[in-house]
């Protein structure tokens, strides 16, 4: 697999860069940005990935997390992969909805059609794209983190949850810790996947602790102006399943914080500290 | 003059907001944004504004410069503007250009028609607008900083040059410094003010540095990799002038950073520090 360049920043030392590649898992082409601290220099470094939430590509994260000074300060490689499949051929929603399809691929292996072509945004996270990235990078494969925002709060709990031998630590913004119980969560399953829910519970974070597969501890911050609190995120559900499970959670509600990027850069150095520490020989 | 309020995000403990009013100045209705942080809410503040660069509004900086961080840190309130009149009627580059008209007053108060009805954004940033947030929010009038970048730190330049009783501390990010001599500052400046180059000279700051009029100190940050650097910004004539006229300077140039946000993000720190400094009691 052979990655092209298409922009390059220097930003607080190091280089925010940014690559498009074919996918074979996605069946279409690609876009993905990485940040290499100066660190990245001098030899291998811990790396992140972040996933994003509805309506973003790779390049939200970039532009407004302001994560790319406290990746250099520690040293942290950080990956930002699009939310989904792109280009002409991917099918989206019928009507063009913000919360299915195009920039909504919910980090699953989609079963039925015609998302299953495209929409196995699960497989590339785990392992298409970080086959790329450690062909490619200086980065340390034994100290990996996840994190993300909304949908990719859901993708990085999940995951995370789900694979303990990749990903050491996983953290979250305003996840959707409860799909199979959100308007969000059982639209975009049920069209992915079917209706079996049973399948669903593979993909819910609440469902996978409830399992009890590994103790991997979950930070996660809520603000409590969020306009999604309520119906789509649920805080209180993750809440009670890591207390019904003897899940290790630290779970942080903010007042006046909404959903924004403007709340999750507000929270970004406690995140990439946190993610250093457990990162950290 | 009232204010309508269409946005606001807490960020950092503090507020992002967003404002709409009729300028008088301008003809037209404008936007501008506000970060106010904590502190604010215990008494008067030292406040900065921002001046963007061509093809920006207000929103470019508020997103992506990461300066809500230190703004909470050092308490001060920054507001920033929008960077040209706006709206229907408001007259444009024939052609669509970037680099003149709709986005792109740079700060000047035009003389020549069609322009003299709309674009005195110099009046608007120096009076209107200030008159407007004074009224509004708990600014400390005597504390009052000016920053920019590109178009926007020509605006700073110049305008704190002019006005040492306004302000008290000016810096920029890869600024215009001498639009008599640069492409973007002649066509601007002949559109605005017609073909009288000794009118342009009260928008140049190597001029206005060579009438000697104070001595504001300036604090200038310079990627070396700015693809604007030779042809439009040539920081050497603002070293050249500061050095003839004995003009206290900050110069500091930066391998390997570019024209973008995640330069000026990336030494975002060092400047509201500098502004705190000078704006303290």
């Amino acid at each position: 697999m052979s990655l092209t360049q298409i922009g390059s920043n220097i930003c607080f030392g190091g280089q925010q860069n940014r690559y498009q590649h074919q996918s074979n898992v996605l069946n279409c082409e690609m876009v993905f940005s990485v940040y290499l601290p100066a660190a990245a220099e001098n030899g291998p470094c811990p790396i992140l990935y972040w996933l994003s939430g509805l309506t973003c590509t790779d390049e939200n994260f970039v532009t407004k997390a302001g994560a790319q000074k406290y990746a250099a300060e520690h040293g942290i490689i950080i990956v930002a992969p699009d939310t989904s499949p792109r280009g002409e051929g991917v099918p989206d929603d019928p009507d063009g909805a913000y919360d299915f399809g195009l920039s909504a691929g919910f980090y699953v292996n989609a079963t039925e059609e015609p998302w299953s072509v495209h929409y196995n945004m699960y497989d590339y996270i785990i392992k298409e794209l970080p086959t790329l990235i450690n062909a490619n990078f200086p980065v340390d494969a034994s100290r990996v983190g996840i994190f993300g925002h909304s949908m990719g709060g859901h993708g990085a709990l999940t995951i995370a949850l789900k694979n303990p031998d990749i990903y050491q630590s996983v953290s979250a913004f305003a996840p959707i810790v409860a799909p199979l119980r959100c308007p969000w969560g059982q639209k975009a399953l049920s069209n992915y996947l079917g209706s079996d829910q049973s399948i669903w519970a593979d993909y819910d974070t609440t469902a996978l602790i409830a399992r009890g597969e590994n103790k991997i501890p979950l930070f996660v911050d809520q603000g409590l102006a969020d306009q999604f609190l309520e119906e789509q995120l649920k805080p209180e559900l993750l809440e009670e399943a890591c207390k019904a499970h003897d899940h290790p959670l630290i779970l942080r509600r903010h007042d006046g914080y909404d959903h924004s990027y403007f709340f999750v850069a507000s929270f970004m150095e406690d995140h990439i500290r946190y993610h250093a520490e457990h990162l950290s020989r």
